[in-house]
């Protein structure tokens, strides 16, 4: 077993990594990106990840590497497992999350359920798709994109032709994705955990509700989702996750479509944001797995720990207010609302924290969960 | 709100208030004893809590101080109130917790039901106890007793001969407590938390069970403690809380007697072993209680999440090993199991961590949590 867990970023999700490694006796140590961090109760190191000497000695002082972001480049990865560091994900794995052309091909291959998708590296191949599919697309940057960025809904080339311009001026003969617009019903998120010794477990399959391409709230498990789609789901998942040797904890977000297909939208490679309900409403939180896993320890049990999950994302309002100043008021109407604060500094849009609620019936639970929330919101 | 709650202690409790800080963003500073304390990710300050001026320079850094331990000496408590410094549990509340005769005249006087109880001086005054009280007694040191020490069972006055003899070394006219031994049926806990403001909430009433005189299982709620017990519990502890003026977690540790009364034993006015089952076991944990409580925020809800919640105790075994050590073997065996380290060196006979398991049936739980505390049990 590791003595110690190195996070590279100090984010939300490292933050959330310290209390199941308070309770589990782990030591963690995270490498932050600035003083105020929001995971800065760990950070023994504050500095940059893109830096390969700020990484290496980072690394040279803990037993195993993990991530709060898939960020950190792939030379800098593959020259610390060339010098025998154990790094969870492996770079080979996270490589699919960092580049959604290379996850296309590599899910493709595997025989995973994709949208229609196609490398276009010009207006004239984009609208030789688009016609192809009924005059619309979505088109992605194959790297960087996150939280909606690196996204664009597209009806004609034109639309696209800065994001062609700028991969010209890139010089490397950049490509582009583009993905039929699928009709879905709603998208769902499969968590999965994976041990290096192969070992796995699933939750249950969420409904995830997006509002301007930012994850705002996910119901768990997925409403209506016993039985076939649920088996469906965590199989997708762990076919991903062994086919792509995949260790610690991934997400693999999907659409269900208006035909009653699964479709496999984008992954990522660490606790994730659909998972955050995790910690109230299953015996082993996401966070808690994340750490056992990339420490090749037995995983936990996931069962539910109510029929019931609700989170609501808390974002930044327009007041410079922090959650902590609403606190007299939100858990004086709320007692049953678990709230998280990530200890960041409020920006409008930006995830300061969440609410999860736990209970028997969906709309009650749904109901208290966002009110609670709400009374963040201003 | 205060900014900064200062804990002066850094043992398991203050330990296990990090989680709930971290998922609140409270910022969380504490007091410890060494730098190798149970709670050393957040310790500020390494210092003697008998000291006045460590930690009058302590509670000048954070806005609220509350405490790991009772221990902190009266006169220092009431200069940091003197010089307005906020203190929960007061100072005048916590000395009931520190002095064990003056907890009896307290609650004596306010009506409520304790053991019959006498203070002596010397043996000819346990001996007229003990005559009329069946020839036996429990006698007690009224300070400096934990975990069965300051605590001896005596059927005659020559067995405190060594105890009398330190009473009058001490030159300060020092008394005993001596108190009938009571045939009870079982002891139960009754965990109360209060605000400033009068706010309380009682959690379900639990059946704690003793080896050596150190708590070693809690059952929760307490089998059979639907309906009167559990009101009569809450009342009591809801009576205690109010007339000694208790801010933060109180409780009351109780005998259940053979013939249906309820006694008070002893109480904590901390955050206590017969609560740690409240961290999967309440919708709100005894630690994240006590953050709000002395923050005088709204106090959380205290439902149950599972029907039945068992805690298990881990001492050092005679092994030098860690449990940490004993993690592959145990998190596979029991993967429902809730597994908490705190992080101490291991001696024989300490309090190093708790497993605890919740589930439908109380059979089942306290099957899966006593298993798997046992592998740690070498």
């Amino acid at each position: 077993m590791p003595d110690i867990i190195g996070v590279i970023g100090g984010g939300q999700l490292a933050r959330m990594m310290i209390p199941p490694a308070v309770a589990l006796g782990l030591d963690l140590q995270v490498l932050a990106e600035t003083d105020e961090s929001s995971a800065r109760l760990a950070a023994v190191r504050v500095g940059d990840y893109r830096d390969a000497d700020t990484v290496s000695s980072f690394a040279d002082t803990v037993d195993v590497v993990t991530f709060d972001h898939e960020h950190v480049p792939q030379p800098i990865l593959r020259n610390l497992m060339a010098r025998g560091v154990a790094v969870h994900p492996h770079p080979e794995a996270l490589l699919y999350a960092q580049d959604k052309i290379l996850m296309r091909q590599k899910l493709s291959k595997l025989g995973l359920p994709v949208p229609e998708w196609a490398r276009v590296s010009s207006p004239e191949q984009l609208a030789d798709f688009l016609s192809a599919h009924g005059g619309r697309g979505v088109l992605k940057t194959a790297r960087g994109g996150y939280d909606g960025k690196g996204v664009r809904m597209v009806t004609d080339a034109a639309e696209a032709s800065d994001w062609f311009a700028a991969l010209a001026e890139d010089g490397n003969g950049g490509e582009l994705l583009v993905e039929e617009r699928v009709d879905f019903r709603r998208e769902l998120a499969q968590l999965i955990a994976r041990r290096p010794s192969g070992e796995s477990a699933t939750w249950a399959v969420v409904e995830t509700v997006q509002k301007n391409g930012v994850c705002a709230e996910v119901l768990a498990p997925a409403p209506g989702s016993e039985g076939r789609l649920a088996e469906t789901a965590a199989e997708i998942a762990t076919r991903v996750a062994d086919g792509l040797g995949v260790t610690g904890v991934l997400a693999v977000e999907m659409f269900e479509t208006t035909d009653e297909r699964i479709l496999i939208n984008e992954l990522a490679m660490r606790p994730h944001n659909s998972g955050h309900w995790t910690i109230e409403g299953s015996v082993t939180s996401q966070f808690e797995q994340h750490l056992r896993a990339v420490s090749d320890l037995p995983l936990g049990a996931t069962d539910l720990r109510s029929p019931y999950t609700v989170m609501i994302n808390v974002l930044g309002g327009p007041s410079a207010g922090t959650m902590e100043d609403l606190y007299p008021e939100v858990l004086g109407q709320y007692p049953s609302a678990k709230v998280h604060s990530y200890g960041k500094q409020p920006r409008p849009g930006r995830k300061v924290g969440h609410v999860t609620v736990t209970g028997d019936t969906l709309d009650e639970t749904a109901y208290l969960a966002r009110a609670a929330a709400s009374l963040f919101d201003r």
